[in-house]
């Protein structure tokens, strides 16, 4: 493989020292972009890009060639290990995932496989192209949906604004959901390390809604799943320690125990300051975050005010390292991309060790 | 007025002695009760439901005809104050509530007017005739949206699940965000003394979508206005405290601040261990709250459990009084009421001071 240019981000996840504080954007390769949308209308669906090696490929490419980002990450889709376990992964224009079964009766869960990561090859296939691709240039990042997250969708057969499916059967069925929770972390540990082996340099796990269940629930039935993950995942590859994020919106009261997981950095949304989060945590793990997507609808001072805002926060005791910038949340679809320069050069500026 | 027989509520949230924690139920005269259901088919529509004294009191009463709940709750909406302002509140079925006209640019600004609080004469009616149908079985409960969540719905024109058009604002124009949360300051103020005036024994303020804003925004564009609105509500009537409750949905970690805002109680949702919250502010301030709704799609064994574990976490210092039991948001109109039933006798009798 060839040398890696750029390692800011691979040594920020560690705690390591960086000449700046690293940035990338979660869905950077995504539909803000001029460049995505014509490359997607190609593909002719969703899935026809996120099933496409090629296509993958090209998209992930997109933001790294204007923007100045100190990662990539693949272009791929959370939900990929549902669809490999049978349940039929499709979209409708303009309403989020879908799935043609749900698993809600035990016999639904009884039936439910492990993924078969041989059906995952376009996804392990992209890795290893996308890899190719970078030349070195930025390290690349792997990921999948947490158990727990994985099993909302497959419950509810899709998004949710109350999860009711998923607690009715928390509330009244814990141990089938468990048994979900226990074939998803399978799924996941070898859906991860197949990414590993095909070359991924460093992985996240997004939680996407976990902060949706109580305290004492995340514990058992996210935290506990995520923790197996991590402690399943290969540690390190072509001679280099592979870090680990792990991301539950909306976690900021449970830091404590997130920073316990086996992680090397938390990913943070914009409700907590970093500096907060920091004295809580950061002897343990590095921080990746945490700016309001929204911020990217104001101006380019205001970019830059908010910027150096989060900046300063996480480095409040003057020391910078162990800090990956990023938003709190994905771009939204609707934003400028001019703005997101803005955002790019303002951080690797204003983050610049003198 | 006939003296209250029941104070249980009142006096947990000026943290004194009661023989058992107090309950309600946030939307407990709602679409769960077929009683409700049928009121509201005599009236044709929500709007002709909440707008109309008569039917407003026969709903609140409803619950308390079934279970021995500890407070009434006016039945009202949060956005009477938008409305009363001219925006044209309407709602469209299964889709939540929207207004015919938004404010988004400064001349919506300008001439958005503060609520003619003579507008919202059928909310003072309705308290009034429902403190008489109470005949002092249990206190009134007044409420408001809070000025930055009555923004939020005036700004977008109805529900958001990015808050897009709020935060755009908040980040190109906060001077005009300024101008409209003073004018809701001055609304909110108005409304709830009116609310007062009329009968309402405890006051409400709703704040359900501060959580979607940033720590720092949260303080400027959330948390100072209701602050104001604390500060600018009459204190007393009838010769007792008029207690006043602030909920921030998703405001878990920003308690120390939110005890500062004049409140004497805070509502929690369910992602808050009751016991952390009571060590971080509960020698200011009583606390409500915070079982998941979706409890109660657990069988009744469940439901105690997870009732006696809230009120444990509350009472782990062994001392239960402050507390009013209540969900971490409203009942889910999915649910079987004979599950409320097993609710509220079970938070009864586990608490019995002994």
């Amino acid at each position: 493989m060839t040398a890696l240019q750029n390692d800011t981000f691979l040594r920020a996840l560690m705690r390591e020292p960086t000449p700046y504080t690293p940035i990338w954007i979660m869905r950077q390769a995504g539909r803000y972009l001029p460049e995505y949308n014509a490359t997607r209308k190609k593909a002719g669906s969703f899935l026809g890009l996120a099933k496409n090696p090629d296509y993958c490929t090209e998209v992930t490419l997109q933001p790294l060639d204007r923007f100045k980002l100190d990662a990539a990450i693949l272009f791929s889709d959370i939900l990929t290990i549902p669809d490999a376990m049978g349940l039929g992964l499709y979209f409708v224009e303009g309403e989020g995932p879908k799935f043609e079964r749900t698993v809600r009766t035990e016999e639904d869960v009884r039936k439910l496989p492990v993924a078969d990561i041989g059906q995952l090859k376009y996804v392990t296939d992209a890795v290893a192209q996308i890899r190719r691709a970078l030349k070195g240039r930025v390290p690349l990042i792997g990921f999948s949906g947490s158990p727990f997250t994985l099993a909302c969708y497959m419950i509810e057969g899709g998004g949710s604004d109350d999860f009711r499916q998923v607690k009715t059967m928390l509330y009244q069925r814990p141990d089938l959901l468990h048994e979900i929770l226990e074939k998803n972390t399978q799924s996941v540990i070898a859906y991860l390390n197949a990414q590993i082996d095909a070359g991924a340099q460093a992985l996240m796990l997004f939680d996407t809604w976990g902060g949706a269940l109580s305290h004492s629930a995340y514990q058992q039935f996210s935290l506990a799943y995520a923790t197996r993950v991590m402690a399943g995942l290969k540690r390190s590859n072509e001679g280099r320690v592979v870090p680990r994020v792990f991301f539950t919106k909306g976690g900021g009261l449970w830091l404590e125990s997130m920073a316990e997981c086996g992680a090397d950095a938390l990913g943070l949304d914009w409700t907590i300051s970093l500096s907060e989060a920091k004295r809580r945590v950061g002897h343990k793990v590095a921080l990746q975050g945490n700016l309001d997507p929204n911020v990217l609808f104001g101006d380019a001072a205001t970019i830059e005010r908010e910027a150096a805002r989060v900046l300063d926060e996480f480095a409040h005791d003057k020391n910078a390292d162990g800090h990956v910038f990023n938003l709190g949340h994905g771009i939204s679809q609707f934003t400028n991309p001019d703005h997101v320069e803005a955002l790019v050069n303002a951080v690797h500026r204003a983050s610049a060790r003198v």
